[in-house]
């Protein structure tokens, strides 16, 4: 496996396991120059810590990262950076249950299929805790996007059958509502669909939008490294993303051309469009409209029902699994989304500074 | 920009645009000993060859295949294989028009935005013969594919309102209809449904669906490059799709767990899946069911109603396009998303022959 | 196989055999808005053709250069730049011969041993007609660098024991030579030695050495991808180069740090060296100083003596290469070295411009 | 800077500064089921550890190494091993002279040049303790070669005038003499040549020399990845490294083409190499025979004669380095030219896996 990097210019290298002795990312490529402290990661990393809300698995984990290289005197030196998060609460539950089984939805089956045997402690590689690190970086690209005018937000657009209104849209509640929704009254019905998913043992599935603001237009590329194709590459990395949208999405399938087409418009002797169907992506090349992406996350797949399933002895057995887990992937996974977007972009602008022969003679002419 | 390569082992990089001299791909990394002829080729790209149908521009290109380098004796020779489709039918139309101003729904404007300019004849190299060197290059992995067992099957699920019915799946059909639907009745409908698009001056969406086969279990990798999140790019960087999905999809968000968890189960000795919400993909690797995935596409962006919109002099004008499209981009785009689908696939089996230390000692052991 | 592509932003890919039907390149990531005409290619081209000189075989080729894509009005458009050198004067000579046996020095061996079989017709793809792509897509980036104040020039600095002196350098003297050497005396006295060698049916190795001038200090990377990793990894990619040396090279071994280092020294504000023993690279990045490397060039494997092989019946059987080669490899490659070396320059140029914060600000400020 | 990554399919990235937290790798693309533990590694860290001879600087640095992930229950996962070497010693000294100016033969400049600061305690990045994830994450590599049969054996050739003489080649001494040269002799003149440059505040350069046996014919790739240029690139990546020679190196430059060739032969059914000029690589491509290659270190910058400089303000200067450093980078780099050779070897011989359609039939064949 080569697979545990991402990105070309801003790079990042995630690692650890959910039981190891620490998981982590070592981000090369971030420019020399970026004020940044523990704080500036913490605040992210706090958002998909476990434990607390009623939704949450009460497994507590402090998720403190610690910054080991690549910052001198606070700021950034154009060296990797390596950040690492120490696994505290790895109790040594008996795994070995699940060790000799495939639980339904998970990956145990398909990682025994590649390599032989696997990490059954907590999902081992293929733990949700895993994020850890693309949710480390994504920090500081948000942090560098900041400071070029780029802001990236994502939210809980669904839980279950439960939408949230976005006419309604309060940023506030995306970080202080259980549900991670733009919308309070959302936020509650939500936490009542999740309450019954509970009680009935099961689980539920969601819709993670992420907007991005303040992109120029002229960013991605027009072929393979489209901006939408390294989107959904991006958000389609994250477990449980079984689909990704851009703009319209969906509905462009049953779409007239009439109405998906988006007019442009001159405002002021600026390009603008009058719609956003393309979710500010043309050809693979930022429109100057805002970025608009959703991600489809799949149910939990650890329920508490009975489920059929095939020991490694191969023999046909019922499970019923124990432990407590979250009834629903989405919240904890918007900031998840968050870092992938980010990092996306920022590596798409940094790629972008030469597509042009003018920005490298004027570049290289001091 | 340096985004024209597609592929780690198996890595293509294509070139050319519409009304230039030629459109080509270069193939490196195809392994040594593959019979291949032009032929093999061709059947690939007269699936998306223009002039065919009443619903396919009546623009005549031959689109014939040259193969210059990397096929010795008829085999290939494991060096790179350059292919090259030149353009006959480039006419001298006058494109001063296009030039000047920004068409709704293409990306003239956002390539204007990243290069300073652009080759404005036909759309250069965001035109849809862009895909001419994906699916050259496709079909020389559906033919190593299938001497591994491995098949790609893409067809047209739905164009507007009407839904291929997958109970009478008619896998002739896929070939021989205009809209490369597998049921000749919806078929039909969709075409009566075209015919009513172009009689409004407008166009229509559609989704291609497409299946994988004889995969093994355990192809793929855990977490950047995880099968689906490949897929997933491979699609999404064709011009006009919108949304992936893999398995169940967009549904996933609306399901409970208890729906959506795929029971395994042992019989004879294999390890199979009940059912297949997972689309064959788990935690990134294949799970050993039939791979599926869905495009989203959106209606042509040429109609011919008129529409408002920006001319380079930044004034607000409308504009009627003149020439003739396709009132759909699906049907011709079928072997596009079969293509895309099928280099993806080989280029992870590829990378898993080094999964294991086993398969290293195996290999090496003589 | 996945090795016919080279650098990361400015990134090229070549194909083509030695007796195919063309060979060419295509270059990704060429930026948009650069001038540029089949002249500026062909002229560097004309500078690696065989059948000028009395040490060139007279094998003719015009090697007439094609530009398939990639530019637009002439200039440059930022999509991939497609170029093609057909091949006019593949002879339908009798190959059987070279087929059955391996040919001392050269690569029929290693790509029977990789392949399971090989082109066998001039070499196939390990012809030293293999670089005419390296050449082509080096005069783009020779051509951009000027504009950017930077200079690449290779000459030949040994061949067999005559060495130029380069006190005496004469510029003019690298393209009017046949040795390509920049001292005309040296030149004439490797032209002795060279037809002494031809007369004993034998053949010469060389030196070659290249200096980039005008590159600013900073360009380069600390540890892998330092910029005299990069070079080395260019040059060392020449068929025949046996040594690779940066700056004062083999010689640092048996030096003492007090004469190696190179004393700093501030003249009228700006830093400089007092010497130049480290070749204008330090820790990988630029100095600020020339730029200077020497590739070492191994004899022409192609010797008309007679010489001990096996041929393809494990057979021991001693042949007797027919045909004509030149005796020297060196003057023809000299282009070649100036061609990787201006690739990984500007390659490293443009990777540059993400260094820090303050360049990603200043660009994205308005 | 995105240049922290090495390898393709085996793919290392290394973090950490001399005086940071601590320093580390992570290895990605290691294959399941290697038998593994911090020994393993440890005692490739314990052969450039500091402070073991008279020439070796005697800052004192436990250099243990941790795995972090990857390994589970004695095993490689296949999933990303990290490994850890805390920073014990890191002594608060002042640095701020070395800060106020920059120090002749070091990357103190061109670092500076490049991000417009630097990390100047102990050297940040640029450091010889770079070296320990290189080291760290070769040991792997070697343990992963031998199972395959492939031993990387490094040693020092020369350091200044003293050669080793290698028809006394005595295996033991690489790992027991100070000097790492396997002839006694030749270590205890050395250690007097280095005795005297030490007495005249002086240093010395010389050559590392490294072997590959047991790789088979047909490794590497035939045009920019050839097994030379990786080689070339990984051992010129290491810091002091400015020449590297494969096989007769820098002599073929002043060779005959008859002496030069190596006569094939068949051997017992076997085809071997009557002579070796070509050290083990014909055309890029293993050929079978023992790979050869050597590296010319530079005399360690740090001396303790006065230099003239140039301060931060911009002053001529004279400095006098304070502290001590080792007069020769030789002996503790030969573990590195070790470890960056195995590395580039065994990723080779995963790549060569997916080079012939059989290798590919055999595989999925079951």
């Amino acid at each position: 496996m080569a697979g545990s990097t991402f990105g070309n210019i801003f790079k990042i290298t995630t690692w650890g396991e959910s039981h190891g002795k620490a998981l982590g990312v070592v981000i090369d490529g971030c420019p020399a120059g970026l004020s940044l402290n523990e704080n500036d990661i913490q605040s992210y990393l706090d958002r998909r810590k476990p434990g607390q809300t009623s939704i949450s698995t009460p497994r507590k984990e402090s998720d403190q990262v610690e910054i080991l290289s690549g910052v001198f005197e606070g700021k950034t030196t154009g060296t990797p950076i390596s950040l690492m998060v120490p696994n505290t609460s790895q109790k040594s539950s008996d795994y070995s249950e699940i060790a000799s089984y495939y639980r339904p939805g998970h990956a145990d089956y398909s990682f025994d299929a590649k390599y032989g045997f696997r990490d059954y402690t907590g999902g081992g590689r293929s733990s949700g805790r895993e994020t850890i690190g693309r949710v480390a970086a994504g920090a500081i690209a948000c942090k560098l996007l900041k400071e070029m005018g780029i802001m990236i937000t994502a939210y809980t657009r669904a839980i279950g059958p439960v939408q949230a209104d976005l006419s309604l849209f309060d940023k506030e509640a995306i970080t202080s509502t259980p549900t991670c929704m733009p919308d309070r009254a959302a936020d509650e019905k939500a936490m009542a669909y999740l309450k019954a998913c509970m009680e009935k043992k099961d689980s539920s599935g969601g819709i993670i939008e992420c907007l991005v603001d303040g992109l120029p237009a002229g960013i991605g590329d027009p072929v393979f490294e489209k901006l939408d194709a390294n989107l959904a590459k991006a958000v389609m990395s994250i477990g449980a993303v079984k689909a990704v949208e851009i703009g319209d999405g969906i509905q462009v399938s049953g779409a007239l051309g009439s109405a998906n087409n988006d007019a442009f418009v001159s405002r002021d002797g600026r390009i603008e469009k009058k719609t956003n169907h393309s979710g500010g992506i043309l050809g693979g090349i930022s429109d100057g409209s805002r970025i608009i992406l959703r991600a489809h996350v799949k149910p939990t797949p650890s329920i508490f029902s009975a489920q059929e399933t095939v020991n490694k002895a191969g023999e046909n057995i019922e499970i019923q699994i124990k432990g407590r887990h979250d009834p629903v992937i989405v919240p904890r996974a918007v900031v998840v989304v968050e870092a992938m977007t980010a990092i996306t972009i920022l590596d798409a602008c940094m790629l972008n500074m030469t597509a042009r022969v003018d920005y490298l003679k004027d570049f290289y002419a001091h």
